[in-house]
């Protein structure tokens, strides 16, 4: 509906009229310079484009936007180019690609007020570490945070691992600066903790995919760091075993439980084969694993103290099998480590289907019950590698195919995979995108889940930003 | 611009219409059954209506404004009457008032999922006992919570005392069930904690003032109770102490330092002259008293000994001049009941011309210093009462007339305060409307600061859901 119907290539003369504004050495239309630019991860969108536009600074950004927007030319903002749902991809040589990630200025650091000013292409890990030095803490964190970038992070409201404790981009950000279709500037870097001057266009902004502006700049909030921070890899028979020990830990860590993973046998064993130095922190082995993290504000001993209190009150109700804490950094690390690969280790084993859902959290070993079930009964055979951030109910629901099948038969089953689980993940009052958005990948889901008003309402908003549907056409609505 | 132009009364046969929907018994139209939703506390609005719709559920609500869509009446939506911006009083006898407080039903609590689901008129106060029963905690916490319902709280995304730890009403909230002024139904009501499909439609209507849509249900998030809980009071030289003390307190206590309340001296006054058993908790009288609450997960004594820490440590820098640490529930209540006569206590001192302004947290002091020199060489004399939620640069800048002034003539002075007072503000970064809204008061100084793209959008926004204006016409915009 809000679909772009713009086919026809940029022209020559439009592709000169672009480059001039942030001048030909960051216009790229070479295709080998232009190639990291479309090439999307997973391999799922083939993107297509004739030209990267590569501004400095929000001026160019807003001439840029003027321009498509009389010219009605279709432009893709891109950050890190890490999202797993296409929402960065250009479809065709019709869009041009507005990649931000010459805007990476931290424009400031204010240590008194906790927050930081980056502009939106950033890598998320520059954050961090502009953070760390100025003894402070931002703490968003996600597997790809060496090369995404915030202004990516917050079009897409990520979550990642931190969530539990801190919340998702949009609860870590005060205000943004964005350029709109026209090329107006919203002015909202505001670093306000309460400010109720009317309605809430920063959190419409973020999540909203890059579809309803250009966002240039943030004010992110800060955190003082732990002074302590305990990471245990936990063994146990169930998730409901899991779901106790997370009760528990809520109970006695209360918001210095920052981290909560939980992890299947097969996620383990997938990691052990693919990964080199990989290896198996417990010593024999248990059906599933719970990453566990406690930080405290108070001291070292403090967060040891919780952890071993924690875990005590879990062996002692039989929830929790076996347990390693990390005895030193490189500890911690590799126990991260496990829990991170996982995402990579699946691909040597052939397709994997993928699903990105939420559920209450008291819900999700109901539902992985019932998706195990489901699953195994329409393929039998395939190893469903369910895993995740537990404690915000939700589960990477990736089903890895059978051994031996054949890959391209068991990935056209895509969508009725994505029926079933969505279907038990629906009935359980949960969400099939929790953390990684719309892009194109779930376009059709959404306008088949959202039927009615709530739909209707978005398109509306889109068309209140964007009334001839220049940015990001094709994308989430 | 948004602003509806009916002004010839509701007819008798609408009257019959909308009364039928409801029946008569909850049809309100006798003046003085009306009057007390059309009293307004402060006196600075004097609404008018002649019927005030009390539906009992959303499908009422649904046919109510379905009606006023095909016949364009405006309808403006009331909690609990407690507004301080006039955003719930009805301008006209065009208008009718639709009153949420007969939908004030618990639909839910759920205990492992830490959340509870309350009908738009439940009173504030209820969810909190409802919270407690279930042995859990409501954090938002008011002056007013004793009769605002939170719907009302929702519509002005409600701040209170309990910020500093739990956030803003919008944090509190998971979903949100609401009527558009079509009579449609939005379905919002989720329990998650991570769903990133499409646009953020929550936190939208979330602070909309009843522009945008009625809010009948909403999903609130818990809390466990705090095993332990201290409350202070201390005397202090300056705003300057004040702010060190917040910082020592947020290094020390984290997560659980849950308030910190700044007072003058002479509110202090205010209060214990007109309070009935109101008395100072300290002997000496000081220039600057703060409310610091400081609760842990862990234990009473944990808290006590962190409280206890954290005064050790002022006192040695020599930011607290004295302290008192309630030795019982008595106390604390006692101390918290200071804070919260404040309010009251300022209005037997004659005429008050009120400011609810933010700026960033470690600017408090600087906002203070300025706008003290510029208030008093504009009206030598002006009492000046600024309290509030420092935790979150959130002042209450009062000014009560000078002794013996004529209150007509000093507050005929309310539109120059304000610009001085809200231009020291802007200057800082700040709002003018940091937690109590825009309604109607603040309606013309939000159209003369968000002049521009801002302002435009907002304007777009209310057109998308509510085309014909009907949605509390002349509020927020």
């Amino acid at each position: 509906m809000n679909d772009n119907s713009v086919t026809q290539p940029v022209s020559d003369e439009l592709v000169q009229r672009f480059s001039q504004i942030v001048g030909t050495a960051h216009a790229l239309t070479d295709e080998g310079d232009i190639a990291p630019y479309v090439h999307e991860e997973r391999d799922l969108f083939s993107g297509r484009t004739r030209l990267v536009l590569r501004p400095k600074t929000v001026d160019e950004v807003s001439q840029i936007m003027k321009l498509a927007n009389e010219t009605r030319t279709p432009i893709v903002p891109q950050g890190g180019n890490t999202g797993l749902v296409g929402g960065q991809s250009p479809r065709s040589e019709a869009e041009v690609l507005l990649s931000l990630s010459r805007m990476n200025a931290i424009r400031d650091v204010d240590v008194a007020g906790r927050t930081l000013i980056a502009e939106a292409g950033v890598i998320l890990q520059h954050v961090q570490e502009a953070a760390d030095e100025a003894g402070l803490m931002f703490p968003l964190s996600l597997g790809s945070e060496g090369s995404c970038q915030i202004g990516g992070n917050l079009s897409s409201n990520a979550g990642g691992t931190g969530v539990l404790a801190y919340g998702n981009s949009r609860e870590l950000c005060l205000g943004v600066e964005a350029v709109l279709p026209s090329g107006e500037i919203y002015h909202g870097l505001r670093r306000l903790k309460k400010d109720n001057r009317g309605y809430d266009l920063r959190d419409l902004l973020i999540g909203s995919e890059g579809t309803l502006a250009v966002l240039t700049a943030a004010v992110l909030k800060l955190s003082p760091k732990p002074a302590g921070r305990e990471v245990a890899y936990v063994g146990l028979a169930s998730p409901e075993a899991a779901l106790n020990l997370l009760k528990l830990a809520e109970a006695r860590a209360g918001t210095q439980l920052t981290a909560f993973e939980l992890m299947p046998r097969i996620g383990m064993e997938f990691t052990i084969r693919h990964t080199q130095g990989a290896r198996d922190p417990l010593e024999a082995p248990h059906q599933w694993y719970v990453l566990m993290e406690i930080s405290s504000s108070r001291s070292a001993e403090d967060a040891r103290a919780t952890m071993e209190a924690v875990l005590e009150a879990a062996f002692e109700a039989g929830d929790v099998d076996d347990a390693a804490i990390a005895q030193s950094l490189a500890d911690a690390k590799a126990f991260w480590r496990m829990r991170e690969e996982l995402s990579w280790a699946q691909k040597p084993e052939g397709g994997s289907i993928k699903h990105d859902v939420s559920v209450p959290v008291a819900l999700v070993p109901q539902f992985l019950a019932e998706a195990g079930l489901a699953v195994l009964k329409a393929i039998p055979g395939a190893r469903i590698v369910s895993f995740g951030h537990m404690g915000d109910g939700n589960i990477h629901y990736n089903i890895s195919q059978p051994v031996g099948a054949d890959k391209e038969m068991f990935l056209a089953r895509w969508g009725e995979m994505n029926d079933i689980v969505h279907g038990i993940v629906a009935g359980l009052g949960g969400s099939f995108s929790a953390e990684h958005g719309i892009g194109q990948l779930k376009r059709a889901e959404l306008a088949k889940n959202k039927a009615g008003i709530e739909l209707e309402l978005m398109h509306r908003i889109k068309k209140a930003f964007d009334p001839y549907s220049i940015l990001n056409p094709g994308k989430l609505l």
